[in-house]
């Protein structure tokens, strides 16, 4: 990246020639003036932030990354090794499709035949829930990927380290992948110590999943793609359900719980979207600057339609009021912002006497449950083809990554886990967002002083 | 990517401890001895590689790229610029949303009202032809996203660099966008030239659109994800047909003239495929190790059907009998590789006696004229809103490239026209296509001689 | 139809012999036999019934309907006619395309020029509203038909009759299309009356919608085949969702306030679903025959999962605690049988201590803001043809209706009025969701009083 | 029908007020009047001829159908039956849907457990081939509704009906069910004659499968609705490809080797085609009345576009310079319609020096191995439901037709093979045609004399 990304030497070779055409240094419009990020700054600088407060978290050392790939000399013997695969956490496009990779790489191309499918995650490791693993081969696999979901069942919650490590023994198991998102990852990190701490030869390889995209030092994850692919449909609905009536609304509820990048995306990729609201910005919903003034102001200005899309982490002050709920995963729960804002925007047009209609749509389960699609499903297969690699490599408490582009790493699991992805604000991304939707800033209060940082 | 990509310092991060777990190195097997890519190296020789050509060409220049993006001077007065868009060559997915794009920055970001849509490709900057241009606003493409192709038309073959220039003088055009691949940005870089030439004040950026993929420096090209995409169910049709009578054979020609990324993604996306023919590898049909020979062994062995995809450019040196033929913009047209397999193979199985089915599948008008999906109609708008940019700054002669993850750079147009990407038989891609396949080198006569190197 | 059912003659063509082969009559299965409808039953019962009900409604006279088409003489003079179009109530696939029908035919066939659209329903025609019509033409509609709900725009609830047909006189209309349900069927025949009462040549011709096909003497309904396409991924991915943990329930609610025909042919057309809840039965939650006791069997039983499809009418005694609500419109508000059920189950199961997760699907506005497709859309296309031809024809106060395979006749609006179709618990349709369920009749506590009748 | 369709004894009802009103009886507009069907004609016409016809070739029989259902009295013992399925000739949705509803109809009902899967047709029979049948069972037929094709494989071609009764008899089938056009219907109707001839009880019933929904006495085919549906993406690309390059030409081949349904169906249900050609219909490319003049029309009068569907069997007399072919079961193999038109129309445009692009659709295999979907799919069960239900009951020699509505009847096999059905070119249908094409008459030389007839 930093090779290419240097600022251009000769700029006149692609310039307009200033001494001969003369200068002509405008300043930029107004609007346009507040997103200016200087044709030079240097890409990275988001990254170098985030790298060092990872290196203060990791006491200083500097994260650099393997790169990913088969190896001549291998750590685990093919002849006896035996393979465990689980998946954990809520659905994702391609779990299925990683599986399929899983198999058919330690069968093709090691020849492994041992191959156990771990039922509905860790607690298929633990004795007393007695969910029987299954056998997987190639044959097995071969059209899985055709389907949503995970052939091998999922859940949440965590499991006891050594309880699971103990089942890991008495299966002979010495590759283990685990897919999954933060809390599945945590875990792996813990099987894999307790692994080096009674000096056991378990390779712990994680794929790292996360619909939301929200993983530090993963790139795009996969199932993604698809999932943005799957909005569109739904917001054209929303669209047309708003259209459909007078002061018709759409509102949807994408997935997102820290991170807006579904939402963002989503409304990018679907430009018929009215407002995007995501957890890293602040909103309000009253005042002069509140997003019922921005409704009401659309509403006064002739246009007959709105259609809001939020993300389920967005607005959280706004609902503060009740206790704090966690899943069984020991995830927070956000309350819910959908039905909120449903009930707030509702409740303002009774009071204001305008005749709105709101439809509501909630789409997370159907968008998360569908196969991977096209560049997506790939990512599944390269990632898949990568753990065993690692695994098989000796590698182990590590995830694949694909950091850029085409490239894979190995990260450690450590790392992945340590904080959050986030949409930039000040990011090209976001700034599409304010121009897909021409979304006044007048409904978040402190826009003017973040713009002034 | 340098950063992250280099050798982990202390691989005991996350490696099976050798120290107290013993030494344990072993062969690997030999199926994938011969892909062993060694774990540590550098990601970037390819692309070094590359850069070392291009420079060559370019004189010894080592080409490096300004990073796009809004400059807080710009170059051009938004109160007097008009800008002008053309789209030229084939379609391809997310031509209307970059048109969009184009057109909402001008007008939401910058205040430009005077938007010519040039009808046709160059064809419409030459008066003979008649064809009027249209004025574009904000309303005008509100939707257009929503469908495939483009509301410019488009158009092949040549046109006069000076009559163009001519004409854009005459409609005091000084903002002009290309969208089209390596004929279209040729002929930009032209117009740019005659400008510079001329002394006019015309900033010329182009979009690089390749469904194919195939353009240096560009990253990943628009329309690419969706066409990917699109090929699943085509891929799938033919499956279906192919298992639907006794030894029935599916075959499927996908774009890809020079090279083969459309089909060997399309195969990883969907694994259902045998065999996968691309220009970049040389393969036979008949003797020992030709592709009928590897068909007979399939049926032998009680395989009932198979799956080939083959991409339009491959196996030139088969059907290179007849004379050349270039099109209306002089790109080489490859004689169809399609039908000859078909034939060759039915006179095979009529020869031998079998009793074959084949079906045949030449899906590319289909797949090219849908509109962009999700993430890669993102890609469509993100271009469009940087080239916008760079042409206020005074940028010209220049294209926008995603070269790397969200990073967009402009690079010069002519780097981008001097030669052509490829599939790197070596890389993970390739090896995912072989495993997904399980396909025999065999029809492959040079496959020792490749692997030797 | 009474021509082709009548009970074969001759049953030795096509029966196997019984003097040759010998008498071989069995009881049918226990299962099979509460279903037998006896091979010999006349088909037309039920219609017969319905028709006999209708009749002693309208005063004994037995309805009759006259065919649809063009005729060769017809009432009003194209030269002078003004056409208004207007669409009603909730959305539902093939309002666009309907609309474009009417306009072609009215344009091409009998060269009207001014065609109003009416805003927003029956409030586009009540001045106070302020909804200014738009003028319609073959160039406006010609690519409507590819997006979902109505450019038009619709509303629910009651306006004036007379102001209605004030505006009517005073716009010089002589020729209305009504598109909407029963509560717009019910409007235009006020309007008809209300003109023939004021002796005005207005002929008022109703296209009957009804996404739920629960209209009499309507046949199939425009919108309903594209609806029940538009069920199977939403089934699939409630599948998917509850396979992917252990002891997941799928919940999806789907349209049909009294009419289950939705949800019975979505189980019947994606047979991945287990229990199918429709208004026209009666079940229990609690008791050995209740619904839960039937999911605790399943559960019991070494089953993992389970799909539940409940139409929104369904189980309204369950929930009749509270006050009743109306729409706007005022069809009656049914309670919310998808939220009693999700959180019933989750109680069930919270008390009996077996840990479940549901996930629950509303996809209703998702599936009727898409357009018609394929034979849905051609149905489109012929009501739209044949209510202009009915209106020029000087017909009024009736409504075109598919009543049998490609046949379409005019019924008197007061007819499709009267009284709701419903799924017959005794047809082929319900037996088969019972087979593609296994649904057990045991959650109905008066199944056995039923089946005695 | 007629029951319904007679003829309004009281038109006062809903038409406006003659007495009242005045008289006002208007000429139909010329464009209309060549198709005025007048309002009472007799819907049934059409059948009665077809009856009259059929009827003379059965020996003056009037045909009469038992309506299908379960019986309570059956002829198979379950104890002892096996029962076979096969299917025959090409590909077409919902085989594996009617597979299904087979086996779960024989297994849940009748609680039948030896069901064999006959593989490729009637070759499955003839031992010579080798092809083992394989068991099936509602677990292995749970999911094969969600993919295309037949998994039991078909094939083409005559296979000796004594070696094929010989086969039954020494596997001790005496439920064979044959899914399949008028070759496979022809050869059960044989197996049928000689199972008679031998006394055997065994049970041959057939389920019409007809992509061209060709086949008489069998109402709407399955497969026919979901074929329909999947041509309007492949429409709209070929518009989209035709718009894009100045004087475009989107060629699109549909299937229907003798009447035109699928080619009329997909012009109505996506109307922006602008020629469709049926083989019921005769056409010139010469001429001032031909399709070429009729071409250069278009062009000539501003339009920039043409989008062209023809079914596969039209425009015969214009290929029909070269020897016959048949296929394997027997078709008459028609010369390539569209490639002829894709030669011929080029080559005039070179001749009249017109730039025009010709892209060139032949998506057949694409549209017919898709799984059935929504009200298609349910076809497909009700049709398995009835076609068990009959064979239990003793039925042979007849398949399961849908030939009106909800009602399901058992026609003798020997009537579906007689004669194939055709689109009525004076029905409103073809008139929906003519005025979604506006396509004009005058390519057609004999339009005239057909018209006054």
């Amino acid at each position: 990246m930093s090779l290419f990304n240097r600022v251009i030497q000769d700029p006149a070779s692609f310039c307009l020639d200033v001494e001969t055409l003369g200068e002509c240094q405008i300043e930029s419009p107004a609007r346009l003036r507040q997103f200016v990020t200087n044709g030079s700054r240097a890409v990275m600088a988001y990254e170098v932030e985030l790298l060092k407060t990872a290196m203060s978290k990791l006491n200083g050392a500097l994260p650099s990354f393997e790169m990913a790939g088969p190896h001549s000399k291998i750590y685990h013997d093919p002849a006896w090794s035996r393979a465990a695969i689980l998946t954990a956490g809520g659905l994702c496009p391609g779990l299925n499709h990683v599986i399929k990779g899983l198999v058919e790489i330690l069968a093709f191309d090691y020849g492994i035949r041992l191959i156990y499918g771990i039922r509905y995650g860790y607690s298929g490791l633990i004795p007393r829930f007695a969910h029987a693993p299954i056998m997987l081969n190639p044959d097995e696999v071969d059209t899985i990927h055709e389907i949503g979901g995970t052939i091998l069942g999922s859940s949440r919650g965590e499991q006891d380290t050594r309880e699971m490590v103990d089942t890991l023994t008495r299966m002979n198991i010495n590759l283990l992948f685990c897919i999954g998102g933060d809390g599945t990852l945590r875990a792996a990190r813990d099987v894999a110590d307790e692994c080096r701490k009674r000096r056991l030869a378990v390779s712990v390889v994680g794929i790292p999943k996360t619909i939301d995209n929200d993983l530090n030092f993963v790139g795009r994850s996969f199932g993604f793609e698809t999932a943005v692919a799957e909005t569109s449909p739904i917001l054209s609905s929303a669209h047309t359900e708003a259209k459909g009536t007078n002061h018709g609304i759409g509102l949807v509820k994408l997935m997102g719980r820290d991170s807006g990048f579904i939402a963002a995306y989503a409304t990018v990729a679907n430009p018929i979207v009215n407002y995007c609201l995501i957890p890293e910005m602040d909103f309000e919903m009253d005042g002069p600057s509140g997003l019922l003034a921005a409704l009401d102001g659309r509403f006064n200005s002739g246009k007959n339609h709105a259609v809001i899309v939020v993300a389920e982490g967005a607005g959280q002050r706004l609902i503060s009021g009740a206790a704090e709920l966690r899943d069984a995963s020991g995830n927070l729960l956000k309350k819910d912002i959908g039905e909120f804002l449903k009930l707030a925007i509702d409740a303002h047009f009774k009071r204001t006497g305008r005749d709105v209609s709101i439809k509501y749509f909630d789409p997370s389960y159907s968008i998360r449950s569908v196969p991977a699609k096209g560049t997506d499903a790939i990512r599944c297969y390269l990632l898949a083809r990568n753990a065993v690699h690692a695994a098989m490599a000796g590698r182990t408490n590590c995830v694949i990554s694909n950091i850029s582009g085409n490239a894979y790493t190995l990260v450690p699991t450590q790392l992945v886990c340590t904080e959050r992805q986030q949409v930039d604000l000040d990011s090209d991304l976001w700034k599409a967002v304010l121009d897909a939707t021409g979304q006044l800033h007048s409904f978040n209060p402190n826009i003017n002083v973040r713009q002034a940082l």
